[in-house]
């Protein structure tokens, strides 16, 4: 459609420019010091949404961090699109790995570098202007709504709640999220799939302080020691986790399926030369782009305990500790799985230390229509601005909000995201490109045409 | 002694007093930020050495930290006592466990609490404050040497060459070393055998980036989950260390000696009432006593990886890295276990990862000898001072230095320490009894008395 290609030309240097404004604020939602930011962040989500031409703009107060709400209703007989992001991102840590400040974008080689550039402020923003777009060009097809949360990154607690106090503020016939990523800018693809998460935070507790490790090494036990050997029992020699019930709910897919799933293009040479790695590491059984997407994992995220600065200290520490998180894939239940993984830790800890597991947060696995009118009408919207067919695909990270808009607001989910797996999102040098920011503004104008019209 | 308590009586204040002013300097060897500190410490020593009458005092070079010398010849055909300690202490890490800061030195329940109170500062400075007792009532029996090095907490690296460079000026009968604990105050005793150590640091890499863990986890090797596997997997069920060699060298007692060695006083509930621990953790067959004395040992000392801070990220990070040390028992070499672990350690890792392993600091296990004159001498003072004849055991810590000092100068070393288990050494809230830094004094003012006479 000429029109949304010309606006966008015309727009393109303030579209880049706001998205660095909102990229400049560290909404990092796990770290209680940038509180400030977050709120602050959030203001500015609203305020962006007021001069897109939005109405009943408001940031709504949860018990953590707000949700940006906003709306265009036209005509109450046209189907209603409810687009779902956030305006949180992930802590910037290790930063001696960054090339530039995380929060400080900048361009280089036609993408934008900062903490949040893809995951998800770029993304959630393109909806913002491909809003704007339709409003100044009288395009507008249908209604509009967005709910931009600010604590995707620490487990959306409190949308649950919100989504249960505002079941018909939020009605709507779908909801549009831009949260993941496509295959390659030449290889579009939908995401039909994402794993859950199950994500602990657990403590070994040896002796009561830090001991001499001469004095006590080899009678006392050492946290660190028993915490490695109680992580290494978790998996067998073939990389199957050993939890007791971990795999019951576990649907395995056909031949049939796992066939089309494995016929997505994929290079296993140059997969493992772009992470310069001499071999993947996964399941017995199964292939990578399996391991990715339909096998659930177990991951230790961070692991720490004794003297880790410089030089030598010869301590046998009171504690050590380890966050763990588990994907999960359909239909393995996030509550379950967390439960039966602190009983299982439990279980195998020696008489000699004492063992905490504190559930951090979670989400199921989900899978959604391919084909539903929405499906469909992302799927010719990719066609029309890439021209090619989007390839459906199964994720393997964790969007575990979508599960509950499906229990709560009884609503399916478009996952259409323009980022790609090199985006480096949670990683040092996050980016987002700005074809991918451009595209997928146009996409998504591309999206609510054929909506409509396919709903006529 | 009459003479030797009432001069320690009428000096009390003064010696307590200069040990805390020694404390509050930070002189970390481990931290290049206290370079400047350690370094300070070293005047301070000469100082107190000018002070107590020694002569030749000097701070002595090296590629590290300097030793201090000092020296009272007041006759050539005296025997000569060569005093050894460390001006060096241990990082005070973690700080937030301390109940007051570590160099700013409180006495509380007689006891002084600083990093470095028991280890070596509190013990060394006995020493210099016998010495000043037999200078200032013309009692000093034999010539006196000190040599108090700047690096013990990092492995003694420069102190070989010291000594190869200083034979001459370093000749003596014996060496004197009080860097080692009692069983109890009620129960003294001399060290008469220590671990040796092998210190490594070893770092794992997976992919080339920190990854998003639910894009790519389950088919990338997770550094964090890899070490903890290797960890593991040096020890077996039994809690025997797998690493194919490690034992060939160990000396296995007899019945008799095992025997002799389980009859020192031990109580086990206490052990464990004290640590707050429910069981032991050691290796299959041996007692706790033979688990920290005659037994090699492999302790974590540090672990970190991914990320640490508050909340949760879900990272596969790129890296993560331990810190390992063995204590190694006689006639186990430093040298040829650093270079097995490294060899095992680098042969288990999957093709999925990359290993280095980076040697840090090691030294030999020894056994002194407990039929010598000197032996004879302090088992006479402790006897004198304590009321008691100590017992003889073996310590569970290293003094690496002491099997160079037998290597170098051909000389042996009677340790007489006056610390206690319980003094938190290397740990946060580390203490030495008022009790135990008097009673050293006068112990070793009485061990130069019986020394001499029992030359003559």
């Amino acid at each position: 459609m000429q029109y949304i290609k010309d606006y966008i030309r015309q727009n393109k240097d303030r579209f880049i420019q706001e998205l660095i404004d909102l990229l400049k604020i560290p909404s990092v939602s796990a770290d209680p010091k940038h509180s400030k930011d977050v709120f602050n962040c959030a203001e500015q989500v609203k305020k962006r949404l007021i001069e897109s031409g939005a109405d009943n703009v408001e940031v709504c107060p949860t018990k953590g961090y707000p949700v940006v709400y906003g709306e265009k209703i036209i005509d109450k007989n046209l189907p209603t699109v409810l687009v779902y992001g956030h305006y949180d991102v992930q802590p910037p840590d290790p930063l001696d790995l960054w090339n530039s400040p995380p929060f400080e974008p900048v361009i280089k080689n036609e993408k934008i570098y900062a903490r949040g550039a893809a995951d998800d402020k770029g993304q959630f923003y393109m909806h913002i202007k491909a809003f704007e777009l339709m409003m100044r060009t009288n395009t507008l097809p249908c209604n509009i709504k967005f709910m931009i949360e600010g604590e995707e990154e620490v487990g959306s607690d409190n949308l649950g709640p919100f989504l249960e106090a505002n079941k018909e503020k939020l009605n709507a016939d779908v909801i549009l999220i831009s949260d993941t990523s496509m295959i390659a800018n030449d290889v579009p693809s939908l995401t039909v799939g994402l794993r859950g998460l199950s994500y602990v935070e657990v403590e070994v507790t040896g002796p009561n302080r830090d001991l001499h490790s001469g004095v006590y090494g080899g009678a006392v036990a050492n946290p660190i020691n028993i915490l490695c050997e109680m992580i290494a029992s978790l998996k067998d020699e073939n990389n199957h986790i050993t939890i007791p019930g971990f795999y019951d709910d576990v649907v395995e897919l056909s031949a049939e399926e796992r066939k089309a799933l494995n016929s997505a293009p994929f290079n296993l040479d140059e997969y493992k030369k772009h992470l310069d790695i001499e071999d993947v590491h996964g399941e017995k059984g199964y292939t990578t782009i399996e391991h990715t997407s339909i096998r659930p994992t177990l991951d230790v995220n961070g692991i720490w305990g004794g003297y880790i600065g410089e030089g030598a200290k010869t301590v046998l520490p009171s504690k050590a500790y380890a966050k763990i998180s588990m994907r999960l894939v359909p239909n393995q239940n996030h509550e379950k799985i967390t439960e039966i993984f602190q009983k299982h830790f439990e279980s195998i800890a020696p008489k000699s230390v004492k063992v905490k597991v504190k559930p951090h947060h979670g989400g199921n696995p989900i899978v959604t229509p391919s084909d539903s009118v929405a499906y469909k009408a992302a799927s010719k919207a990719m066609e029309q601005s890439f021209g090619k067919v989007p390839v459906p695909v199964r994720g393997g990270g964790s969007v575990p909000i979508v599960a509950q808009f499906k229990e709560i607001l009884g609503l399916d989910s478009v996952l259409m995201g323009f980022g790609l797996d090199s985006d480096a999102i949670h990683s040092p040098n996050e980016h987002y490109g700005i074809f991918n920011y451009l595209i997928g503004i146009e996409t998504i104008a591309l999206f609510f045409k054929n909506y409509a019209e396919m709903n006529k």
